[in-house]
């Protein structure tokens, strides 16, 4: 994010970083030692027991952040996210951030990591960047344990008589593998199962990530695995986990999973790192376990939605709000200069130039991300994400434009300053909080056809004219409305990149339509997946991916995480 | 395996067991907090810098479990083992315990898992069963990585130009799953990668098991996985890990996986259970780093290799006593007599009567392993692991026989009563220890030939006259001669049931001809693996997998593992 800012890496800020034990950040929140179970000295799980235990506490406030559409220059949404938590944290508040775990596939192909960064990061880095608490595996596991069971289902003499043809189940790797995403299987004759196309998802869009973050407790896990959809029977009727009788040796492999994983920051502020849909491909927010245990556990509670507004966060107030049946107190718009200026135009190579014109151009993209918090009855602050190339002039430029549109705006320099960078914001936050009561409405209701959800999404999110279906989803939305699954939410995969589903669109198009090619039923998530535009559920890696720089030095140590 | 001893199942004993805290354990074998990293209360691992700092202590003696060619009926193999180590806990040792750690496909396919049984078991026997310390996800994460790195190397412009047709390196998932065996992928044009054959081996194959399980350090695993040969250019030369420049990712990956396991018997020995490459399909032994700081914590140390002694024994005396420079100081042949009745001919629905004759006939099974183990000139201890349908007439003609063989035996009954029940057994061992030294050697030089080592093994291992290589496997020994890898030993793939490749030949079949249809280069692991007869590296699912009894409680407790 802030790289410029100073010459050290935030894999060395963090490996020069002084962690406590796990037990004291535990402590700090009022967890003893036996409700957590240990990962080392430094990542520990919330044992459910202890969560059950705190039903009857009193809810503290959650404050979502969110972003404009992110570009190649980075918005520095995680980083803002930590340092806000730790602002609060040194304004002697009890808080607890609440977020998601990263995926090895961008780790190792573009991303190289997403705790956070410089001193506003969660660590240790290292591990919650690679296997974590496992977490992303056991999903992997059950994921790919039901496709083979399924296939095994068919191959031993297909008593569901499941239509080889029409299944939608996929395989999943935690791992950007584009070769995998259209595969014949089943080859080589009678005794290597039954041939068929399919196809591998990266693991954070499979729809066992969406259950494991959408579930209240172990026993809605269960319930939830068993709706899955995993295709149609030759009379075209759906073919469920549960008639395959495999929910419960699915729920045993996330037994452990589900358990919320217990971090610090650089400043010791607790964090749940928990669960990690992708925003664009999935419902993009961390575990409502993890989010309501760490409400039960604080006064406020900082989270964070994938990507921009119209994707992370329109999922988190229209899907994840509802099952979880909480509301934010206040949403924070993460913006920088630089990607506010590549929305108006410039090229990422000229970035480090002043261009006061640009940047007053792409603020229309930051303009839509507000009035559509705004339209959810939410109250908004604007985070300037400082770097050091800004100008005087730009930084005046957007903090003029935000008090013009009455909007609070906070500059933040939690990249480089930790906490300290981010005090203005949270008392920002905190006196929005306090002045502006929310008056939280979801988008759409859930009686409304998919078809009519999807157009609201389109309108008032994204601000498109219209939206295409293609022959197949509307064929699709016909045959869910009678499979009686119309009443379900809407999780609409479409590239972070724009508002509309064409990544090259930066700024605020508008009067576009939004192109619907497939619709896929995800009932144990409880929504129906809309798949617009190009977008994959499988990424592919870069020409040079970060892996080539990973490594480990004499010690043991991590080398090549960013 | 004596399931009917006892009402209890394994899982309601493990359940009903009372574990210690792993520091207690840990400190039982001068292990210090700062010496371990704690998964959870019951599961630790050991740092490096404690492993480093043993080097200077002297090692203990160690004693390897092998057993007779399993059938249907069982051996017990691992619950002796667990049991032997018990029964010298009892009498006062200072013991430790070495085991492979169990892989998933099996556990919800046939077996149902893998930790011991009945009261000589290792704990948390849910945990090691399931996704453990994530060490078998890790292998699998790093095998997908490499292949996804290999294919995106390809995708992007093939500088080292790698034949997609000429592809050694198969992804991997700790799975069952038959229906990947043999795919294709990278359909659907130009952006979905380069369409080529493939296929996945399960994790437990994948010669990063071996890499990580051969690996005497950090830094010997990095070096052994830059020699993995992922496939050929196309001029026909070998194409390494080390060529596509990822090892360090590799390593990256592995950098918790390599360090040893450390769990507790129901009665509180300490047991390392790390590395668990299958002994039919891959070299079978627990890994070097668990079994080497296992030989300088404790006096004693007990460990098994998969499957017969002409598998997993076989492999651990050439492969890896060879690499890790160990040897052992006495061998434990495990038998029963429902086995070997059933070498002798009967059907497994008739085991429960008596029958000295067909019991008898099965002997010659026991006594080709006992020969083989004296041919590497080690001391062999017989252990009859007693079930109750076992009659007097029938253990009587067992103990005889042994007896008349000058072979030292030991009735055993750990699955009913632990340490107990080995306690004959452990002194049985001790004393050959201290009195028969022993004069260990290889069974080849790794000067000959692969194609005359293969031979040594048949010949003198198997018992069969001859060797058969395919047309394939012949043109492999003469190019891999040319690539100077004829120096390396060799790792059969062959099946577990029979000394000879076909699984339905028991006893002590002679005469036979082994079949080699082709050799798989594993220069990371350093040995060169030949598969014969019909043995798959990816194994199938049964009509009834174990997964459809696997569930969980009301209190998120396992249901359904043996």
């Amino acid at each position: 994010m802030g790289e410029n800012k100073s010459v050290k890496s935030d894999i060395q800020i963090a490996q020069e970083s002084k962690l406590k034990h796990i037990k004291e950040v535990a402590e700090s929140i009022g967890l003893t030692e036996d409700d957590i179970e240990y990962y080392g000295k430094y990542k520990a799980k919330i044992t459910y027991e202890k969560i059950h235990s705190l039903k009857e506490n009193r809810d503290g406030r959650l404050i979502l952040v969110t972003s404009i559409n992110p570009t190649a220059a980075g918005e520095g949404k995680s980083t803002v996210t930590v340092g806000l938590g730790d602002a609060m944290h040194q304004l002697g508040k009890k808080v607890v951030i609440a977020l998601r775990e990263p995926s090895l596939g961008p780790t190792m192909g573009m991303k190289g990591g997403a705790t956070g960064g410089g001193y506003a990061q969660v660590l240790p880095m290292e591990d919650i960047n690679l296997h974590f608490t496992g977490d992303l595996h056991a999903i992997t596991a059950a994921n790919n344990a039901l496709a083979a069971l399924m296939d095994n289902h068919i191959h031993q003499g297909n008593q569901l008589q499941i239509d080889q043809r029409r299944i939608v189940w996929k395989r999943a790797l935690d791992i950007n593998d584009r070769a995998l995403r259209q595969i014949v299987i089943g080859l080589g004759g009678p005794s290597q199962g039954v041939p068929r196309e399919d196809g591998f998802d990266i693991t954070v869009a499979s729809e066992i990530m969406a259950v494991l973050c959408l579930s209240t407790s172990l026993e809605d896990l269960k319930k939830r695995l068993a709706k899955m959809v995993v295709g149609y029977n030759t009379s075209k009727q759906p073919v469920t986990v549960g008639d395959l009788g495999v929910e419960g040796a699915l729920s045993l492999l996330l037994k452990d999973a589900l358990k919320p994983n217990l971090v610090q920051t650089i400043e010791h502020t607790p964090a749940l790192v928990h669960g990690g849909p992708f925003a664009n491909i999935a419902h993009g927010c961390n575990s409502i376990m993890a989010t309501k245990s760490a409400l039960k556990l604080a006064d406020y509670v900082v989270t964070e939605a994938g990507f921009g507004a119209d994707l992370g966060a329109e999922k988190f107030l229209n899907i994840k709000a509802r099952a979880a049946n909480i509301k934010p107190d206040a949403v924070v718009v993460v913006a920088t200069i630089r990607a506010l200026k590549m929305h108006g135009g410039m090229l990422k190579s000229d970035l480090q130039h002043e261009n006061v014109l640009a940047l007053e151009k792409g603020l229309e993209n930051l303009q839509k991300h507000i009035e559509t918090i705004y339209n959810f009855g939410l109250p908004v602050v604007v985070a300037i994400n400082r770097f050091i190339t800004d100008t005087d002039a730009e930084i005046n430029t957007l903090t003029n434009w935000c008090t013009e549109q009455k909007v609070p705006v906070a500059l933040t320099e939690v990249w480089e300053k930790g906490g300290k960078g981010g005090l203005q914001l949270a008392e920002l936050v905190i006196e929005q909080i306090e002045s502006n009561k929310q008056t939280f409405e979801y988008l759409y209701d859930l009686n409304l056809p998919i078809e009519e959800k999807i157009k609201k999404i389109v309108q008032k999110v994204y601000g498109g004219s219209d939206v295409e279906f293609s022959t197949k989803a509307m064929k699709q939305l016909k045959e869910f409305q009678e499979f009686g699954w119309g009443q379900l939410p809407v999780c609409m995969a479409k590239t972070q990149y724009s508002l509309s589903d064409e990544p090259t669109k930066l700024g605020r198009p508008k009067n576009f339509t939004i192109h619907v090619r497939e619709l896929v039923p995800k009932l144990g998530a409880g929504f129906i997946v809309a798949l617009t535009g190009d977008v994959m559920t499988m990424p592919g890696l870069p020409k040079k991916p970060v892996a080539y720089q990973m490594n480990i030095d004499e010690k043991g140590r991590a080398i090549g995480l960013f």
